[in-house]
């Protein structure tokens, strides 16, 4: 667990401990003694930067939802065939994914039980309906095979990406983050088998 | 939650009320009493069926475990090219984690906290690594496209097929555990994309 030193403490550094709390012991098992012993700091010092738990979770997760929303947003994902945004978008998320793993993991663990996780899983949803969108136009295109069900489709394709939050760990000598994204879209675009 | 008559109960009942009660508030965070109330019979009429709740967990899982094993013993599973045997075990790996529903969901979340955890873990470990050997064997065969490192495929396509547990709803109108496989073969081994 890191600690950090009194004098040199930020909202960044209390967020970064906050978020390996959450994803250890669950958002609904932490409480802010939890937090003050993990940070190593007092709870009335984690007061002076937010007004709670509730407000660590909400930039938690902003912070990933941020980076798949900035995805969107991207030229790649905007401008093109449909197929092709949707792999830019797929190989993206991988990064994002990789690059944000400990908000992204949280960001996926949410469950609803307070308002705060209420709004994440309703933007989960929003980002999840605009890629299946994406994959709905690039069916219409003929680009996407047609004898898989687009929601079914998207659920498997979110579903071999979101795993990665359950096995990938930058301190292992592993694949690059650039290296998954390429097998990702490899596998989800092309398939296992050599053409 | 299913309560059954004092009367018909059978270690069968106990074990499918005893999944349900796991999957819901985690195997560590039930207790006898949970146990008890869920199926509405006494503690003493558990103990009267099992020896503990650790009892339950080791049927539960080993009825997963059994059904995934299962597949490795038959016979297209065992004679023809990899790649074909490979198809056949990851389309019914999706058939037996339908058909079995609850017990593989608590499967996949065992965590290691105690000795049965710790062998359903290493049981589990066995399983992926006979699939990871018939990947390597149709890479070596040519049959497997030679560009994604097979570790790293393998951990994708089980990411893909496990995350079926999170969304798979049998009461719900959707697909069958047939459709779901044939959606599931087609994506890992051919991809989205129109050939």
């Amino acid at each position: 667990m890191t600690t950090a030193k009194r004098d040199t403490y930020t909202p960044e550094t209390l967020l970064s401990v906050a978020v390996q709390v959450f994803n250890q012991r669950g958002y609904d098992g932490t409480s802010m003694e939890h937090l003050s012993k993990a940070a190593g700091i007092s709870k009335s010092s984690i007061y002076h930067h937010v007004s709670g738990k509730e407000e660590l979770l909400r930039r938690a997760v902003s912070r990933a939802l941020d980076g798949l929303f900035g995805i969107l947003d991207e030229e790649h994902a905007r401008v093109g065939r449909a197929a092709d945004r949707l792999e830019h978008v797929v190989r993206r998320m991988v990064e994002v994914l990789i690059s944000e793993l400990p908000y992204v993991t949280l960001l996926l663990r949410v469950r609803g039980n307070t308002e705060t996780e209420r709004w994440a899983l309703e933007r989960r949803r929003d980002f999840d309906h605009q890629v299946a969108e994406l994959l709905k136009a690039a069916a219409a295109d003929g680009d996407i095979r047609g004898d898989v069900e687009v929601r079914l489709a998207t659920r498997l394709v979110f579903g071999m990406i979101n795993s990665i939050v359950e096995w990938y760990r930058p301190d292992t000598r592993g694949a690059s983050g650039r290296e998954v994204a390429d097998a990702v879209a490899r596998l989800a675009f092309s398939g296992l088998r050599r053409a």
